[in-house]
């Protein structure tokens, strides 16, 4: 027989967890330097965080994006220290996932645990929505004891942000009628046009790496289509990037092969947004231009904004013979560009050769994930550890919205968490 | 590009939420008010309710369904204030949906999330039901440390509240063979002969709009088949609303064109409990003698008794040719009611015109959800607002039903939690 | 109309609940019996579990074992007594079941909540594990910030366990990377090689039984195959059984039909635990002679080795053709052994006649749940209680394997439970 690893021999996986602290009677003794390092200022939150969905990052003030930033922190703080951030006693956070989601998925119930709140899942397979019922009665069934809505809906150009709208607006209109105790707060998973808990996460990995939002005032960032063997992914990434890093004053550089253009009136709005923070905004058309002189390269596959287009009104209409060819029609257009890979080669005209590679993952890895891909498979090793790191920090992101959301006075429930001293383990 | 709502310009969706309120060191300074304002009175529950199952309206006495319908109110009064009225540290509440379910699914999930229960869900398709086991053995093996099992079985005639009861029976069995530590308690969220969480949130919204169950009585109200394109709609609301108003004095009219009957046991029983409550039952055979002079319209479809026999046995052999003729014959027979829809002409021959419009939902609704169906768009409109607040009712009733079956002193339950003063959110 | 048991006349199913303890200011008066009647030792845990994934349990010792054991008592013991042992304030427990499950899905989701942690699905059709995403992206993705990982994957001989320390390396990888806070611990919840919450569950059951560990010596454990009209049952509970307890000075005989082996490897390994405790451990081919003078009879059906051997390679490659003929040619060999059958017949030849019978659940019971299967419904029927209590340990043992693989001082812990003195229920 030979069946190798059947019966490992000496020692198994597991080494000591990272140590809870030690407790004197199940408190800390000393919660002061905790509190001298909350980076939450006093006065944080604007009323367009609090009771505001959270739908598309420019609709939110620079500071407001901060505060999100700074709890995010708090919150990651308290955890690794075994400090419970728990401020709900009870309550639910729902979530609605229109598309396929694993690290979305465990980012939002890890926020909703995190915080206190359990996770109900809208699954429309199991439940009547698929029966006729309309958005608006939905949207008030759910919500009678719920205090979140998370919602990934990005399947449909031009109909997931206006969907969570729809359902805002349902929401809106049961609370003003009495029929909701409480209006819950929408937090968007990914839409058509944004992917807010994702630009977020990555500026906070930004934040981390250059040590603060001042220090990426001027560093060029290349937000770049890549090949990839499948087709149709959706725009929100490199759309809520260049709509979000364009306000921080960095050189955003956008660049695609001909035709795979994003939504027009983001492209627009990064222009006037790098103007007005004193950054740069550019569209280029090869990989190695946007790479040039970069501080960060973010190297993603995405669809055409016209092909999605045609793709909306084709899984619309259940035309499937049209989706095969379309499919076909793409895949031979993205074959042209198998060389939009970023390899050690094009890696080496960035800033110093050593610019920041950065991915929402999975990525495309060229002989590992597919024969060729987004990425070689020697850059992605090289920055595995700051991927992953850069996916870390999605949840807090997602339990920063959501406390954001629900209390007028992030600072104080932070300080209030903080002098309740209570630890999350026994 | 013609994408509107793409880039909303001004504003975002959200507003302000229900405010939380103040608090002085996360304790609210003076209970007294609350503990006044809470309407279960002491002594209020009896062995029918501790340890009882729920699983037909007409197996409590009046005076349990009261004691469920202020529990359900002060909880309602609680949640609203912010006081946690969580009163399991943990615990499992177990949903098994044997049918499609979205309210009552969200129902039941709000109600064991605010007593502190998790929820946890026995699905047959991920499970080992489908190989075989039996009931006796599947209901003790999912009862270790559970305290609630929800079903909902109501696709068979003669089978859904039987198999609860078998259920039921595994359970004392268990319980008295030491397998298990507690009996969880049942809750019928809805079987083939009665959907008590339904018709208890109804009597709820009822109570609430007409000032008490004393001023129900000698109300009209008429439950009246309706229209719809569908066919094979359960009898268990009708029968639930039947068997529970004719208790509490009111003249219940059920009407139906010829053919479409209930349940004749619940129709005697319906019939009985009129003349010893002092209301009154009769059977009608049109939407109009029924709403003339009616207090209260509740019009829906149903399935008539013997199709539901007929389509019992074909589910259960498995004979789909023999369900699409049925399908066929009964939306044939449908389509020779379509004057049955509830519409404003009809409405006017009711109390002063103005009878309360109640409805289970999701209703079809005549050239919104279908062309032609239970009930114009102008009448189910203008009735929106109380019908969502109807459906609200529900989490809160099933949250009763748990409190009064886990707990021997409910007023006892509600008066701790208040004097405890938990709040909450942080 | 003759519909039995749609109204039923007197009663209803439900008996009063197992009584909460009586309380004083909901705190219970004194716990100084309780803290006496603890069995977990000061200094219990070893470095061996503490951090350490729970695999095989060859891989632990048997001073390990037993502390699982104790605190798998000390838990059921506070929770039949409604003391709370909850130990985490927030935290999550992921299940990932790459097989049907639900006495162990509800053993995990049991534990987990008894803890205080929430439980995430990692359900591979909802996730994007199925478009190329790596074991080791996906084990950091879902683990930031997760407490235990449950997994059962016992489809594929040589994958399951081999996959479970794939998953523990990569977590030991991101831990090491500063990518995760805490290294979550991984529990096999079934594999290809050890059931070890299975076989640990039936150990407290010997021992509950029995009286004590030391009760079991000389005693002696027939371990059969028996007949089933099913094919391709895993190994993981024979293996299981044999692998731990010839560890416990027991006299393990194994018995099956020829070319009805298990792996060679844990054969062995059984072989040399029993010379090392003083136990025996042999392998015959008749149920009759293994039976003889047995104290406990444990018969279940399996696959034998080669055909698990030949089924996962048709499996990896999708063969069906392949697959169907495998179990054709395995139903046929099985049907030459139907008289392996666990009958009131061959009970007698047991000690005294009387041996206890144990079985994983479910059972194939003639001419129940089969025509004919491994066991003889009087003698299932004779087991029922004791067969129950059995599986109502696994709960306890999974939540002690999770207490000790996250708390270095279990001892500390559960005396700490107890003198927090928080009831379960209000």
């Amino acid at each position: 027989m030979n069946c190798p690893g059947l019966l490992p021999g000496v020692g198994n996986a597991g080494k000591i967890v990272g140590l809870y602290p030690k407790l004197t009677n199940n408190k800390i003794l000393n919660m002061n330097p905790i509190l001298n390092e909350l980076k939450t200022k006093a006065g944080a939150a604007s009323q367009n965080l609090f009771g505001r969905d959270f739908l598309l990052t420019w609709e939110k003030s620079l500071a407001d994006l901060e505060t999100i930033l700074t709890i995010a922190e708090d919150l990651k703080m308290l955890r690794d220290r075994n400090i419970s951030p728990r401020c709900f006693d009870s309550g639910l956070a729902i979530s609605q996932f229109r598309d396929n989601s694993t690290r979305t998925r465990f980012s939002f119930a890890s926020a909703a645990n995190l915080l206190g709140l359990a996770v109900q899942d809208l699954d429309e397979g199991k439940s009547q929505i698929a029966h006729g019922e309309t958005v608006r009665e939905t949207s008030a069934m759910i919500s009678f004891l719920s205090d979140i809505i998370g919602i990934r809906d990005d399947m449909f150009l031009g109909a997931g942000n206006t969907y969570m709208r729809e359902v805002g607006s349902a929401l809106d209109e049961a609370f003003a009628d009495g029929v909701l105790p409480n209006r819950p707060g929408i937090i968007n998973l990914q839409c058509d046009i944004d992917h807010p808990t994702q630009s977020m996460a990555d500026l906070l990995h930004l934040k981390t790496v250059f040590g603060s939002l001042e220090n990426l005032k001027g560093k060029k960032i290349a937000m770049t289509w890549a090949y990839s063997p499948s087709y149709g992914k959706p725009l929100s990434v490199p759309q809520g990037i260049i709509g979000l890093m364009t306000r921080l004053g960095m050189k955003v550089d956008l660049a695609y092969p001909e035709g795979y253009g994003l939504i027009p009136e983001v492209v627009d709005l990064a222009g006037q947004q790098a103007s007005g923070s004193g950054g740069g905004f550019r569209v280029v058309n090869t990989m190695e231009e946007a790479f040039s002189g970069a501080d960060i390269v973010y190297p993603k596959s995405w669809a055409p904004f016209g092909v999605m287009q045609r793709r909306t009104i084709l899984l619309q209409n259940n035309d499937y013979d049209g989706l095969k060819t379309l499919e076909k029609e793409c895949l031979a257009s993205n074959a042209r560009y198998k060389n939009w890979e970023c390899t050690e080669e094009k890696m080496k005209v960035t800033q110093e050769g050593k610019a920041l590679y950065m991915h929402c993952l999975p990525a495309d890895i060229s002989g590992i994930s597919c024969k060729e891909g987004e990425v070689e498979a020697l850059v992605f090793e090289r920055y595995r550890v700051p991927l992953y790191k850069q996916a870390g920090f999605k949840p807090y992101i997602i339990a920063a919205m959501m406390l954001t959301n629900r209390f007028e006075d992030p600072a104080g429930v932070l300080r209030n968490l903080v002098e309740r001293n209570n630890i999350r383990t026994v």
